[in-house]
Formats: C-alpha cells, sequence, structure tokens
C-alpha cells in the first residue's frame, strides 16, 4: 500500500511537472523545504528543467519575476508549506500588475492537517486573494489514467493562463500526505501516455490576439489623419518590435513620440528619428505646458514613469485620448482618456499607419518640427548640464552610462529616484540598451533580485539602485553567489530616501522628525556584505573612477558593485538647477516659435 | 479649501492616533514612505507613543510581533502603499496563528487612484485575506464631530479586536488624497472632546473571560478525580501565571505534568515537582509508548513541539483526551481529542483543583511516581549524555543555556532543529528563564526580527537559531543597529539545513540531489555583516570559549553574534546515540516497574 502510494506520488508530480515543461516552462526557482519533496525531487530529475536554489522565498520570487521578464517565458517557483509562501507575496504583487507569467507552486498539509495547530500549516488557499490570475488547489495524488490527464491539464492551464494577455501570476497549491519522497529511479515518471507526434489526443492551448474590423480601422486611420497636433505616448513594455509599429505610425501621421525610457523605443532596432526623450524636463516649463497643447494622444504601455506628463495629460479635458491596451486592462491614472482601445498594439499601430499613408496627410503647422527642435534643444541642456557637473551628480551616472553601455545590454533601474533619473538622462543616442524596471507597483522592494533573474538572460546587465534599495533586498545577492551570476550593480548612496526630499514633507520646519521618519540615514557600510557573497565593491570618488570601475565590471564575470557617494539635499538643489537653467536656454528660441 | 482639507486631515488622523493610544497601543512600528506621511507625522507627535522606524517592512512586521509577543499587548505597524504592506505578509499569518495583537496600518491612494495604472498602488482591501482577525477600509479623512468620533471608534476597536482572544492582527486601510502633510503644530490635533473623566461618553470595549458554569465543573471534577492514570499536557503559551494554576490541578489529581519547552512550566515562580520535561526522549523508547497509556489527557496551550508526543497521543482512540482553549480555537492535529473545552484555562484549572481537592482521590497505583522517576532518569541521562560530549554538539547549546542563563532571561528559539534541541536538553533545573518561539507557522523566516522585538521588554535575551533562518532574516538586524538593542543570538552554523538530514529524503542515494534540494550549503561567512550592524561576532571551537563569550555578552550591551560551527551529519547520529544509549539505560528498570 505504501509502494502504490509511492506509485501516485510519483506518477502524479511526473505528469504534472512534464506538463509544464511541455507547456513552455523551462526554468523553476526552488526554495528548500520538506513538504515541497515530491514535486522538488521530480523537477530536479526532468531533463527539460534548470533548477535553481534560493533560500529566501521573497528573492526568490522576484528572481524569477527578473527571469521571467527578461525572458518573456513564464517561470515556475516552488516552496514548501507555511509563511514560506507568503514570502512570494511582493513578487506575485508585482508580477500581476506588471504582467509577468510566474506559475506559483506550493505544496501544503493534506486536509486532515488544515486548521488544527500542525506545525507549519497556514490557510493557503487563495492566499494572494486579487493578485494572482488563477487559483487551484490540487487534488491528492493519484495515478489513475484520469487523474494523469487531470495533472497534465492542470500543469498546460496553469502555464497557458499565466501567459496570455494580461499576463500574470497563477498559484497552483498541492496537498501531499507523506511520505514525502517520490521514486526517481520510475522508468514511467514522465510518461502517461503523453505526445509521441505534434497532434495527439492531449490538450492544446491555442491562443488569438485581440485585432480590430477593418471598418474600425478605417474610420480611425481617417479620423487621426486629419490631426495635425498629435502626439503618440509609449509607457514601459518590453515588446522589442513594438517600436518599429511605432515608428511607421509616427510617419504616416506626422506625430511624434513621446518614449519612456522602458518602452525600448529611445533605442532599438527601429529608426528613432521621431522620438522625444527629454519631456519630463520641458513639459515642466510653464510656457510649453500651456502652448504644447496636443489635440489627440495615442498612448501605447503602462503609464510614463514622468509625473511632468502625467500631470501634462491629466489637465486636458478637451483632447481626445486613446489608450491602446492588448490585454483589456485599465492603466489610465489621468482621468482623461476618452477611448480604451482593447486590441493588440503592433496590429493597432501598423493597420492605422498603413490606412494613414494611403490618405498621405498634408501638414501645415510645425507641431512635430516643434517638437522634436523643443526635444533636440533641451536634451542637449540636459546633458550638458550634467555632465558639466564635476562633483557626483546622481543624474550624471545615466549620462554616462548612457555613452559606455554596448549594444544589447540590458540598464535595470530602481523605483523611487533612479527610474526618474533614468527618464532625463538615459537619451536615445546611444547603443541598443535594453531597460527594465519593476514598474507594476514601484516597491524599493526585490529590484536586486529581479535584475539578478533578469541577468540571467541579458548580458551584460547594469542595475542602479538606492541605498534604501539595496538594502532591502541584500539577501538577494545570494542568488549571485549561488548561480555566479554577471551584474553590474551601482549603488547610489545618498543616506537614506532621497525621494523624500523632492517632496513637500521636505519642507518640514523639524528636521529631526524628517530625518527620522522619511530620510531614514541607514549608515552602513555595504562592502563586507558584498565580499561575503563574492562580489567585488569599489567605492568611487570621480567619474574617471567610475567609467574604470564600470568598464572593468562589464568586462569581467561575477557580481560588482560600485558605490556612489552622494548627498540628498545637494541632489535636489542640483536637479533643480539643471531645470531651471535648460528652462532660460530655451526661453530666447521658445519667444520666437508658436506651436 | 486645502487650509479646510489639511485641517480636516490632521483631525481625523489626530483622533485615530490619540485613541489608539488610550486603547493600549504605546509602540508603533513604522517602515518609511510618502502615503503614510498624516499617519506617521501624528505619531511621531504624540507623546504617548514610541515611534522605532525599520525599513524593511518583513523584517517590521516581526520586530512588532516580537515586542507585542513579549509584551502581551498590541503593536501597531504602518507602512505605505504597494507592495510595502505585502512584506507584512510572513508575520501578519505567524501573528494570526500564534495569537498575537497587530494593529496593521498600511496606507493607500484614494479610491480615484486606484486599479488605474497609478504608481505604488495596488489592491490592499482585504490583501491578508483569512489572516487577518478583522479588516477595514477607513474613510477619507474628514473632522467632522461624527468623524472624529468614527476615527476613534475604528482605533478602540481594531486595538481590541486584536487584543481579545484569539488575538490576532487586524488591518486598516487609509486612503490618502495629496496633500499628505498634516499640520502638526495644530492644537486641536489630539482633542475631538476626548475623556477628562474615565467614564465619560466615549466608547468603552469590556470584555470577560470564558467560565464554564459549576455544575459542569462539577461533573469534570468528580468525573476527573476517579481516574489514576491522567496526564496533564502544556503546550506553548506565553501566561506566566497560568502555571502555578496546573500545579495546582496536578497536586490534586495527582497527575505529572507534560511541559513544552516553551510552556513557561519547565521553570516559574510555581513549583515544578509534577513537572515533566523528558518525555520525548522517553516516548521514543518502544516499551514506554505500549505501557505508559493514559486514560485520560488534559491538554492546555498550543500544540507540543515534540514529534514523539503528538505521535503518541494519536494512537490512542480509547483515551479521553481534553483540549482547554480560552479562545474557541482548534489546535488538535492529532484526531484524538474527545473534549474540546472552552474556557480560560486559568479559571478551569483552579475550579476543578477545588473540587478535586475536596474530594481528595486516592490512588492505588504508581502511575505518577513511575512516570516522575522516569523522566528524572531519562533527563540525568540526557544532561551526562550532553555534556560528556566534548565537540560541538547542537544539543549541548541548550545543557549548557540552562545552566547558564540568568532568572528572567529570555531564550528565543529558531525553527526546525533548534527548538527541538531545546525541548531535548532545556530541562526544568535551573533558573527562572522566559521561552519563547515562532509556534504558530514555524517559519524559519523573521526568526532574528521577533527575537530582537521581544528583546525590547526582556532582558537579557538570548536567541538560538541555525544558519538558514539566519540567513533568511539578516536584514532584521538592522533594528539592532538603529535602536541600539542589546542580544546575544547563537548561531547554529552547520552549512545548510539541518533538519533535513532527519528525514526519509537524507537516504536518498543521490547525495548531490540532496545537498542542492535539501541542504542548500551556503558558504557564508557572516562575521563582516554582524560588524556592518554593528555587533560583536565570535566564532568558538570550544565550550569554555562559548561560556565566556556567552557571558560577556549577557553581561554587555549591544548585539553579540556567538557562531558554533557544527556538522549536519555528525549531529544526526550523535542524536541518535543519545537516544539509544538513554534507551538502554532505562531498561533495567522498565524490566522491574508497572506502569
Amino acid at each position: 500500500m505504501l509502494q502504490d502510494y509511492i506509485v501516485d506520488l510519483t506518477g502524479y508530480t511526473g505528469a504534472f511537472v512534464d506538463e509544464l515543461v511541455m507547456s513552455g516552462v523551462t526554468e523553476v526557482i526552488i526554495s528548500p523545504g520538506s513538504r515541497s519533496t515530491p514535486l522538488a525531487m521530480v523537477m530536479a530529475n526532468h531533463p527539460g528543467l534548470n533548477i535553481k536554489m534560493h533560500v529566501d522565498e521573497r528573492s526568490a520570487g522576484f528572481f524569477a519575476l527578473g527571469l521571467a521578464k527578461a525572458s518573456r517565458k513564464p517561470v515556475a517557483l516552488l516552496c514548501t508549506s507555511g509563511t514560506a509562501a507568503a514570502n512570494y507575496y511582493p513578487a506575485v504583487v508585482e508580477a500581476k500588475l506588471a504582467r509577468v507569467p510566474l506559475v506559483v507552486l506550493t505544496s501544503d498539509r493534506p486536509h486532515e492537517l488544515r486548521d488544527v495547530g500542525a506545525p507549519q500549516a497556514i490557510d493557503q488557499l487563495g492566499m494572494f486573494g486579487s493578485h494572482v490570475k488563477w487559483f487551484a488547489e490540487m487534488a491528492l495524488p493519484e495515478a489513475s489514467a484520469s487523474m494523469l490527464r487531470y495533472a497534465r491539464t492542470m500543469a498546460a492551464r496553469a502555464t497557458k493562463t499565466a501567459s496570455i494577455g494580461p499576463a500574470g501570476p497563477v498559484h497552483l497549491n498541492f496537498p501531499f500526505r507523506e511520505p514525502l519522497v517520490p521514486d526517481v529511479t520510475s522508468q514511467g515518471m514522465f510518461t502517461g501516455g503523453r505526445r509521441s507526434s505534434k497532434r495527439d489526443f492531449y490538450i492544446h492551448i491555442t491562443t488569438g490576439d485581440r485585432k480590430l474590423d477593418s471598418f474600425i480601422l478605417d474610420e480611425w486611420a481617417s479620423e487621426l489623419a486629419e490631426v495635425e497636433r498629435g502626439l503618440i505616448i509609449c509607457g514601459p513594455q518590453e515588446d522589442p518590435l513594438l517600436g518599429k509599429a511605432l515608428v511607421h505610425l509616427a510617419e504616416s501621421l506626422r506625430w511624434p513620440i513621446l518614449a519612456d525610457p522602458l518602452s525600448q523605443l529611445r533605442r532599438g532596432e527601429h529608426k528613432n528619428g521621431w522620438v522625444i526623450d527629454s519631456y519630463d524636463a520641458f513639459l515642466r516649463h510653464p510656457v510649453i505646458k500651456e502652448r504644447a497643447v496636443p489635440e489627440v494622444v495615442i498612448r501605447f504601455g503602462a503609464m510614463p514613469v514622468s509625473k511632468a506628463l502625467l500631470l501634462f495629460l491629466g489637465q486636458f479635458r478637451d483632447c481626445r485620448q486613446l489608450v491602446v491596451d492588448p490585454d483589456g486592462g485599465w492603466r489610465e491614472p489621468t482621468l482623461s482618456a476618452t477611448e480604451m482601445i482593447y486590441s493588440d498594439p503592433d496590429h493597432f499601430a501598423k493597420e492605422v499607419a498603413k490606412r494613414v499613408s494611403a490618405i498621405d496627410p498634408k501638414r501645415q503647422g510645425n507641431w512635430s518640427e516643434n517638437l522634436l527642435e523643443l526635444d533636440a534643444r533641451t536634451r542637449a541642456g540636459m546633458v550638458a548640464s550634467s555632465v558639466q557637473i564635476e562633483g557626483l551628480f546622481e543624474g550624471r551616472v545615466f549620462t554616462e552610462l548612457g555613452k559606455t553601455m554596448p549594444d544589447g545590454s540590458l540598464l535595470f533601474t530602481g523605483n523611487s529616484m533612479p527610474v526618474r533619473d533614468m527618464d532625463s538622462f538615459f537619451t536615445k543616442e546611444g547603443a541598443m540598451v535594453w531597460g527594465m524596471a519593476n514598474r507594476g507597483a514601484n516597491g524599493i522592494d526585490g529590484v536586486t533580485s529581479t535584475a539578478l533573474g533578469a541577468a540571467l538572460v541579458q548580458s551584460p546587465t547594469v542595475l542602479v539602485l538606492g541605498d534604501l534599495s539595496f538594502y532591502h533586498d541584500l539577501n538577494g545577492l545570494l542568488a549571485a553567489k549561488l548561480h555566479t551570476i554577471n551584474i553590474t550593480i551601482i549603488v547610489i548612496n545618498n543616506g537614506g530616501g532621497g525621494i523624500f526630499s523632492f517632496l513637500p514633507q521636505a519642507k518640514e520646519a523639524d528636521q529631526v522628525a524628517f530625518e527620522t521618519l522619511f530620510g531614514t540615514p541607514l549608515g552602513l557600510d555595504y562592502e563586507p556584505v558584498i565580499t561575503m557573497y563574492g562580489g567585488s565593491f569599489t567605492r568611487i570618488s570621480s567619474w574617471e573612477e567610475f567609467h574604470n570601475a564600470l568598464q572593468k565590471s562589464m568586462d569581467g564575470k561575477g557580481m560588482h558593485v560600485i558605490e556612489i557617494p552622494t548627498d540628498r539635499t545637494d541632489n535636489v538643489s542640483t536637479h533643480r538647477a539643471i531645470w531651471e537653467n535648460v528652462h532660460q536656454s530655451l526661453d530666447p528660441w521658445l519667444a520666437e516659435v508658436s506651436f
């Protein structure tokens, strides 16, 4: 009877894991535990699966997220019962909002040991609430033909549900009774009647994309072709091919594209002549805010990073604003959109572009030319101001990276200040660099682990983040050691929460209270921790040192941490001075042009 | 109008925070953020509240848990919007199962900025699911008389709901619009018509304990008085006075008490002559398991740590087993209980003891005497075996601590092996030491932070945990630095997951796979991290060094980490050899007695 149970356990978990692989999962991040033994051992024995261990489930969750984000493929997570799974929560939340496919597998006590004070047993059913796309409680292991089919169906369905738009996390909970050790020598572990040919009698899942009907596209094309003052805006998104379609659209409409640093549009294989990258700076100028009023805006991707752009968009109540979303979501915090278009963005852009080109609209004014000129002037001003600063100005990190990072590299940025500085100073001029950040929930947690996961796919990878964010996920560095990952981590150490100095809280009379509640200086010297995790550490004091360290790290193997010590108060005043200078330099030109 | 809003914001949050203090909250752990500014600033200005910052919300959650556990008072947590709150999840789960009162306050975007892709906005409504006792979404700030009353009522209700049995976490979510800075110079911040006298017209919450009717107690007393072969069992619980009541009960019934190391019964102000502490070892003996069969068992507290005891209890189907729970819970994984008694345990024990004493039952056999003798022999054997081992045997840590720790100190243990070794080797002989662990969900996460929170209350505090658990919550050490906490941390470094070597997984032929999936050696030298957080580090190589380091750390200030390097494989064989030896030494005596 025990032997029977082990046959059930092995066959059932074997069928599930095998189908996971058949469905496209090749990577699984496992955290050690006892209850998860059946799946862990079977996974370790599947030839199609790469397993990577991570002891801290919180970091493991983000590690899987980064891997899934960069590879654009679903990644599986496996942990034991109890609070282990609760540690996945931050990464699960981020995956849901950032639309990243994760297959979260938790192991659990069987029903008779739940809610009775048994050790390491918590309520895992639906424990991620609205933050997963799908939850299912799995049946107890059984190797009958129909239950093997069930196990395979659940694996296929989970993987596909995670992957189809909007992609996101799914959660399967596996109850396991003891004994927990499967027979991994069993011949039948990965069979169960599964496919000898491509079209067998087993379930396949096929998905189509949302595409608008031709007559709707005709209408949009003729309507948009008439509009002179249009803007295309692309926020964070990871499709490397969308750029080409949006450039076609821009060319046909003769509208510029405001491209977020995470849109993959500033730099890419497409031509970027229509791309505007310095809007965050020029939209802070009161004259431009007032005069550069669009008639139509078409947004793609998630909401851009720039707060100036968000406020700009929110002020128009008589401008048509289209939001194109492939997945039926609602990424529109400005309350100013007039059209929500649920369509594959590539298809929409290409089809509209084709139709508008056929119309070949004439443009009277200089709307695009002026905006592109404005952008060029602003960009030049921002870059010039940045590189003029001899001291360690935080924004200059991105100006320097923009010049140095090679084709095909990945720039991952932390939230709060780094991603904003990337927006301001990482221009469209330079090599083809992939841009990424956790912009689902914009957390300062899990950033290092996400970047490490992405670095498994993309090389070289450079991560830029602040010291609070670096502290938050110090545990994540274990992955760099265990899996010998190549990464450059640039820690901007301004001794606490730099972004708060930009907020009204900083004007409080009581600076002691401000430092306690918001500044939160930690006073940590990170060098020893880096060493503990097998990395190298360099604290730079000049841009020359920065360049040397950066180049050495990108050429080398392993983890390299470069710390840039900066000052929070100086940083705010420098940012403000740069905007002020750039705005002033624009004024003579602005006095001459009409938008 | 802006000024009106700030009056609303200040008055509303002021009333809430003031009532929180009125309801008994004196400690709040805050993680920095922008959205939480109104509550954070008001809290920092309340004279009755101690605020402590912690940047990592996961550690902050456990830090608050430890503080609440040791002080037996509700503690508040405050964080910003987004994934910050998701990081509380593991501590929230532990608090629910361990019945620890936490008031979790999360700040959120207002309704119009939810689920629309606004930055740092996630679905926070009910985000802890079944793992909190109560969730409420707060109204937007408003300082009308009735809304100030509402704010105060919610604070009082949340605190009381967290505190009444079963204690646990509650969650309030606060939507805040910008501007977020309250006017902390406002005179009226903490008034709002609140109590000049004890009995004003504001809400007070009064709770009674569950007490059985006298006739039911009479019945139990007369029934139990007739039983010779009875056992009292006390699992983990934190009431320091329960020991006295249970000793009365034991004396009256003449039954021994099997006392978990976390029951506060092995050592306390009560007499511990009836207390048995070595059952985990003797219940592994096949003869005892078979012959020491009780007729009645009365359980108090949570389920004990000992797996031997759990299996022992589970084997009886014709033994009455009473589970006394003050809070209407269900802590009974053995499926062998016959009576669930929802009553204040102190009241139940005292009242039954009084009635049984009046009956003054006569006992024929030597049930208690034999068990106490068996216990004394086992204890002596375990202690002797442990101290005979010259090498760094993990169990001996607790034998040594048992002799050294002073009255009123706190011994906090990690899960997996340390708490089991405490069970085996921390006997009832020695000073009055408080015992604590996270036995709600038995996670290896958050242990350091919980102990640090407890160390704010209890001094000296000694934490013993394994290296994986220590790694998992390294971030928690920040609290020791920021709040200069005195603690001794003993890290048993067996290079990975020691408990797995005791499980069937370890018998797997493929030792490489075992080490990868279960052993997970991290190869980390923790010394530099300890130094980074301002602690001292000593790696000991003998028991003499251990004693010196221990004494020095308990006498000194600050954080002291003592690492004991051990070997996982040796550890298993030593444990098994000790049980074997002790069992053999019992055999001659067992041959002579009859239970």
